[in-house]
């Protein structure tokens, strides 16, 4: 298997997540090439991200019409190592990579029934004020919940 | 061809539309049938619907943050008679059917690049309150403009 | 509340579900207007439809290649009662209402969290020769599967 | 604006390109937040490629069950420069940017009305086989017109 580039050391990088979410393969997205159409991958990486957000507490506050914060994706990317077929039910976990001022790159994992590594991938977000549309840096209490689940690897 | 409850003569209401946009069927839009996956119909409508509320000059009003009006669907309904592929080009109609105080019957037809016709569907619309959540009623102004595009046929 | 004409008594017909599952809103499934996107309940009503037939035990015929037969939706309609947020968890319930020869007619509800019905909808389905493309008979195990989650209230 | 490690000169990127299509915001490509939801950037991408392989003559053999080839996405990114609103028209554009033995590493670019830059991207596609799932080295006339659209810059 070919490495992508973010990922140092792979054995390493699958045990260093923490936080997962089960996602079922709906018929309406697979294609006619009879698998899950590319596009999805990120629709998945979004729902774990989310999810994730929530987890931290941070979801609330960024639909919260009255606060100024939102957050954006600034890239995102994945790798396809295994065909994915309808009605599999992948694992996709997610985890801080590195801390910015105002941003997070974030890496995604998903895999099979079978252990078996399906998508990886990383992407950058950035807290942003909506009033601006500038970033806007994490506040020490957002900071300290980031950090703690920073895996570096 | 078994033709839907709501439509009373069939050949009188094909030529009844006067509203219309042009949509190449994507491949993400397909599924593991090997064709347009049943629910993109509601996405093709939905089209229609906006870029026909753009051209009766509605759309700015129902997306300024500032205005108390929007627009809901209350029900829609989709009747699939043929078999859509990858890459075809359909004409996807709409019409208003009739005209209620707050709502109206929207209609909507799909044919092919040879003329047939694979969709028929039809939903109401209704505007609503951003804040109360309540109907309502056009102005008279939208009203006019709604009512020289009713054709009840 | 307006009942659809498609339902007779509405607290008899939400008593005769038994299968359900669950399914929370994506974040990209919402729309600018802040909900969820209307087009996304034929989604939710197709993977709740597909979990019936798995569980019937007729999905893996329908997408075995080796088999002529599948099946397609002849139609499909949604009542929208109640506006559906951002991360709700929707328990989306199917049934069969009638059986045809080669058809049934599936019912479908979706209530939230706090048990308020937001979806309602119905449709045809039909079993379909992949080789004709002509309607395909159930047969008598298919038949007497169906019958046992027939419920027409 | 940073510019993604995959591309060298952005200006001279930019007049690189040859192939483009035209791709107008849809309604429910939107989400929550007001602004194109991240994960269509792909479906844009997508519908530019496959769009590209129609012209390049492959799309017919890639999508014909007599033919043993298929095409699949091995990796895709995308760098989200500029926020997309509800009703945008788009310019996608995509070309191959380096030619493999079986695969090709193209780029994408989507621009709005004014010209400005608002998504660039990139992924590396592979012709495999159906039936073995491994890779299927480009026979001489794909790779004499993948060529002719190959631009290193």
């Amino acid at each position: 298997m070919k490495v992508p580039a973010y990922i140092t050391d792979i054995q390493e990088w699958q045990k260093s997540f923490q936080f997962s979410i089960s996602i079922r393969v709906r018929f309406s997205e697979t294609d006619a090439f009879g698998h899950l159409n590319n596009t999805n991958a990120f629709v998945y990486f979004e729902q774990a991200r989310t999810d994730f957000y929530k987890s931290l507490g941070f979801m609330k506050k960024w639909t919260n019409e009255q606060d100024d914060s939102m957050v954006v994706v600034a890239d995102m990317q994945c790798d396809y190592l295994q065909q994915i077929k309808f009605d599999e039910e992948l694992k996709v976990q997610v985890k801080v990579h590195r801390l910015g001022r105002s941003s997070a790159d974030l890496h995604y994992a998903a895999q099979n029934e079978k252990g078996i590594l399906c998508l990886t991938g990383r992407g950058t977000i950035v807290q942003i004020s909506k009033e601006s549309g500038r970033s806007l840096a994490w506040n020490e209490e957002m900071r300290e919940v980031l950090l703690t689940h920073t895996i570096e690897t």
